[in-house]
């Protein structure tokens, strides 16, 4: 079949829209019809050139929602009219990861979503007789996409596709680090540097949970308002303050209980981790550092008593916990609509990158 | 009253045995006749002049054991004839880390023990009326000696005293990073940096929870028999591989479960977290490094699942988890008897500290 989808032919180019040619689903695999796609800073790091894994031409999109229109052979859980968000973590419920307990970063697919085909090794994607590759396994920038089974999640047919798309990546990645990475409790005093797209999720789970103090740190004092909209009770500027640091230690009487880092910075990274509380405070690092930093601090941060952890997906095993977010959302427990501050055709997709880089955006939202 | 005690008068100088003078047990604390003390490498490390913290004159040692000979006023919870290990991390129940259910590192004398003195201030020890400064509030390089009543655990009268007095500082800070600060379950693979005598306790505790492997690591090759004896079941020699974290990686089919790092060097700490796998490895620091020393890595390293954590004194909250640790002693299920290698006189404490510092003891003793 043909379908319309914005192409990344290389690094650094704006993308094009072209008719390509979508192969069938094989065994296993699911053809989706997608109603809306997220455009995520993950997209635009891979299309900048930045990320070493990059390969092109390929369909970017990993944050889309949409509608089963065919299954391959073997596919058991879902049909004709289901509906849908991708996932680029996805959960085979049977290798060493899922069977763990421990872990949501199942590998049954890993090597070949990581070389943008689907599991046989070839790509369902191609123009002119030349093979394209899948982006994440998910290729949401195209109106019809194709993925593996395990990599689809089943979501309730009432929930609207141009708000739900978002929970298929940074709304899962915010809140699920606080609900399944930290597991904040209930008066726990929370620290989120970064109050984008996944720090402002990361604030309202905080919020969800009954976090006390959730302050949050932003050197873009713009972002104060909405961020006390989603739940933020104390707002610091490093601008305004010697250092951050001490400033949250001193607001929260020795430290935060939990922080979370959403910005990717190897500096953010250290000075969340040196705000914890000594004794039991958490740090969960989300956000993704240039390739080749590192992060450091003195072992003494650790063994008086601080964490150093990371989250992916918001700790979350996609089939299971992705339909739960959902819920949420249609129960009025979790904000997306205000989240999605932009509303394009796929025509304007170019648009949307550019409204994040120059950070006009919370998060642009394509409908098909 | 007199107690005959090793005084350590400046860094670097050998102790000096002498009589001095102890002042009886002020409100809340009590008077202890020492039958045993270990000597530590934390002793020596202040001994050095390189603990920056380090005060003089002073009266060392920390890992004692004794029995009750007199009581303060409002002491309730001890009485004359009761044995007891003084504790330098401390538990008072009451603080603000003790009832946080998640930390052992309670801070009720923190301030004062840390200035050698008792909780009102003032030393109980004295020579020729100039005051001696008390250590880590314990000082068990004295016959007898004056510690609060939170700073002592109530043991069992049947356990001989030249044992368990290792229980004070090396055994639970070994067996209470696997058992209260990791949570090691049976089956997991576990790999410990450092076969010394912290080292050996990380090993004999991840036999007692059922370990599968237990893999030790360490430059000394004749470490190797007695860490098999308590329960290693693989060696690997740094020298005899080209890269040690690969070595582990590839002998536990992906990386460890858990990891120890019980030397202290920042190189082996990064290690130890980096050949820890992929999804929920979690690597305890339990060395402590030299000053200004930081550790680093890829923040990759965390947001693909693995933990960086520490552990002071095990996790083990003292007046709970030390009466806990003897009985496991008495009732065989850790074996001390074979780590306590040299057995001395307080007049021979000076040849304890040349036995470590040449790497022949795993513990020397000194029996009062």
């Amino acid at each position: 079949m043909k379908t319309k989808a914005a192409v990344a032919w290389k690094s650094g180019a704006p993308l094009t829209i072209e008719e390509v040619d979508l192969a069938g689903p094989k065994a296993g695999e699911v053809l989706v019809e997608l109603k809306a796609t997220g455009i995520c800073h993950t997209d635009y790091y891979t299309l900048s050139g930045a990320d070493p894994e990059g390969i092109f031409p390929t369909i970017l999109g990993h944050e889309g929602a949409g509608i089963v229109v065919d299954v391959g052979p073997d596919v058991r859980t879902l049909r004709k009219g289901d509906h849908v968000i991708p996932l680029y973590t996805p959960e085979c419920r049977q290798c060493k990861f899922c069977l763990s307990r421990k872990t949501n970063l199942c590998q049954a697919i890993r090597t070949t979503q990581g070389r943008g085909v689907m599991p046989d090794g070839s790509s369902r994607f191609s123009l002119d007789g030349k093979p394209l590759f899948h982006y994440m396994g998910t290729s949401t920038f195209s109106n019809y996409t194709v993925a593996p089974e395990i990599a689809l999640a089943k979501i309730r047919s009432d929930a609207p596709f141009d708000k739900v798309c978002y929970i298929g990546c940074g709304v899962t990645t915010g809140v699920g680090a606080v609900l399944f990475t930290a597991k904040v409790e209930a008066g726990a005093n929370v620290v989120v540097f970064g109050l984008g797209g996944i720090g402002l999720n990361v604030i309202q789970a905080a919020k969800m949970v009954g976090a006390d103090k959730i302050i949050g740190i932003d050197l873009n004092p713009a972002r104060e308002a909405i961020a006390r909209k989603f739940g933020m009770t104390h707002f610091i500027n490093p601008k305004d303050v010697d250092n951050v640091v001490d400033a949250i230690v001193q607001l929260t009487d020795g430290g935060a209980d939990y922080s979370f880092e959403c910005i990717g910075s190897t500096t953010t990274m250290r000075q969340a981790l040196e705000c914890c509380h000594k004794g039991w405070g958490q740090s969960v690092i989300i956000g993704v550092a240039a390739a080749g930093q590192e992060i450091s601090t003195r072992p003494f941060q650790l063994v008086t008593g601080r964490v150093w952890k990371g989250s992916a997906f918001g700790g979350a095993r996609g089939r299971t916990d992705v339909p739960k977010i959902v819920d949420w959302y249609m129960e009025g427990k979790l904000n997306i609509d205000d989240l999605i501050t932009h509303r394009l055709t796929l025509d304007q997709i170019n648009d949307g990158f550019d409204l994040m880089k120059r950070g006009e955006s919370i998060r642009s939202v394509v409908i098909y």
